[in-house]
């Protein structure tokens, strides 16, 4: 008797324990179902970054916006780069990417034409695509994401202008195919031709994204025209190989010379006076809405609308004046 | 002995009860903190969209996609526009927006210059600042959403060049000062002066955004040079009254006319044939993204980093091979 009445009692408590529990899980289930916002992913959902050239210091602050973006939508990232500076690689990475069939996958195009049968491949297969940094704007990517290098190219012009009066000639060194190389490029000869008469691009030069080809370049333009100003790279690795090829000329107080990007070795050679100036870019903003443009696509938040054509993430010129500021950021 | 037991049974229960309760409402808080995302805004959150020249039908389907992206983040939306094309009015309305202090403004300039002191005004307050549609690009608001209208224009000229077998006198309707309209008129003229030697931009006329204006000028140029072949205008309102105006003096079979946006009149003219083609802007979208840098903005999401400099919604054109589709749409 005794007995029973405690098995009462505890099948008694087992009970209201199981009523209790059954109504906490609906209210639970409500209040997630209030806040259970379509901008909440799940960890299940991955979004690949794809570069080119992996390792370098440059894409590290576009995969920190990248993994950033995630952590808002509660989603996970990989991060895939071809080793080297070469195109069938990259196009090898990404096919293996496609197969995995993620939920987006932003890649910079080590090439603005090569990659596209590739990229078109995973729009076909209805893996959202974007571009970032680098575009393949007739590839079938719905939106291309960084800096507007027409623009760049301008900024870069002006501020070459600035420094040599508005006279004299100058050179750049650039890589041929990459588009948002050729568009700095473009943008940079473009503002000299329309707005300085007095200046010229005497060369356009391959430096191959490399620090030693890029100060073999500037050093064999230097000696074939003494009259050479001012040397305008459009890549991070040149600035640091051109600056060097400047000095062993003895050049130092006459060559202005103006970078891309702020890796640390463009940033001390601006601290020490080699390099005049560099553009900052936004990378870690490229990383960030790239992946928003993913997630807003695999989760079809928008409908059948389609996205923006373009984010431009802007660009800051940098100076010995600013350059303090740089060395803390990203 | 028997009543102490149940007792004790019972307390036993309630401290298992106790227990469990509190291990719930434990793992209930961190599942909050995991589905509490930053992205889950509430209502009280109140951000305002600022047009000129309210009650036309243009800005619905922007003010439809801000109000979708105000419930994807479950915050307010407030429309506030001028009655008329009126700088001075859109200035104070705008001030009048400013004093409530809201999470946010997206603005649609009427004049590239004359707002930009009360543009800047909300920016120095801490008020998250956005232009849409219509820039301007030396105020302090931190972002465009829109068309990137030079590239609009060029797509303009490179249609009319096709429609005119790339010769022949064109001339543009466009109103002065509002900062879109000058973009897409530079982007027309630059892009024939470049790419076509025997087209010419005979004139650029002031239609001042009004059906009637546009139809009185395109008149007035029509009879003064009788070798014009296209007319571009860059505004809604334009393309009917230049419609008329070529009809009125039995011209259609002559001169091909491209407007801009998506009225109903427009497509109308399109499917009739008195227009040719007419450039399809993203209104939607330009709503949509608005809202999302103001949320950011005003949530702090990006730290002290900033927003992108613009956002390209990109254009489509229309002629009467596709226009059936786009009178569903918006």
């Amino acid at each position: 008797m005794k007995k029973l009445l405690v098995v009462y009692a505890v099948m008694l408590c087992l009970f209201f324990l199981y009523v209790y529990d059954y109504s906490r899980s609906d209210k639970a289930g409500s209040a997630a179902g209030e806040s259970g916002s379509p901008l909440v992913g799940n960890l299940s959902e991955k979004f690949v970054m794809v570069t080119f050239q992996s390792g370098i210091e440059y894409w590290k602050s576009g995969l920190k916006g990248f993994e950033d973006a995630a952590q808002l939508f509660n989603v996970s990232v990989e991060y895939r780069g071809a080793a080297h500076y070469d195109v069938h690689e990259q196009m090898t990475v990404l096919e293996q990417v496609i197969a995995k069939k993620p939920a987006g996958i932003a890649v910079s195009a080590i090439d603005s034409e090569a990659l596209n049968p590739v990229i078109d491949k995973a729009y076909e297969q209805g893996i959202p695509i974007v571009l970032f940094d680098s575009d393949a704007p007739l590839s079938k990517a719905s939106t291309y994401i960084g800096t507007n290098n027409m623009e760049a190219g301008s900024a870069a012009a002006r501020q070459m202008a600035e420094f040599l009066d508005e006279k004299g000639e100058t050179a750049v060194i650039t890589q041929p195919r990459q588009y948002n190389q050729e568009e700095r490029t473009e943008g940079f000869k473009q503002t000299i031709e329309q707005h300085y008469p007095k200046m010229k691009v005497y060369a356009v030069l391959d430096g191959k994204g490399d620090e030693l080809t890029s100060k073999k370049e500037a050093a064999a333009i230097l000696k074939k025209n003494p009259d050479i100003q001012g040397i305008f790279t459009t890549e991070a690795n040149g600035a640091s190989g051109v600056a060097q090829a400047v000095k062993a000329a003895g050049l130092e107080k006459k060559v202005h010379i103006i970078g891309f990007d702020k890796d640390k070795k463009t940033l001390d050679g601006i601290k020490d006076g080699t390099i005049s100036a560099t553009l900052g870019q936004d990378t870690w903003q490229m990383g960030y809405w790239s992946l928003h443009m993913l997630f807003y696509s695999n989760r079809h938040l928008k409908d059948t609308r389609s996205l923006p054509s373009s984010i431009d993430t802007g660009i800051t010129i940098i100076t010995k004046e600013n350059v303090e500021a740089y060395y803390a950021n990203d």
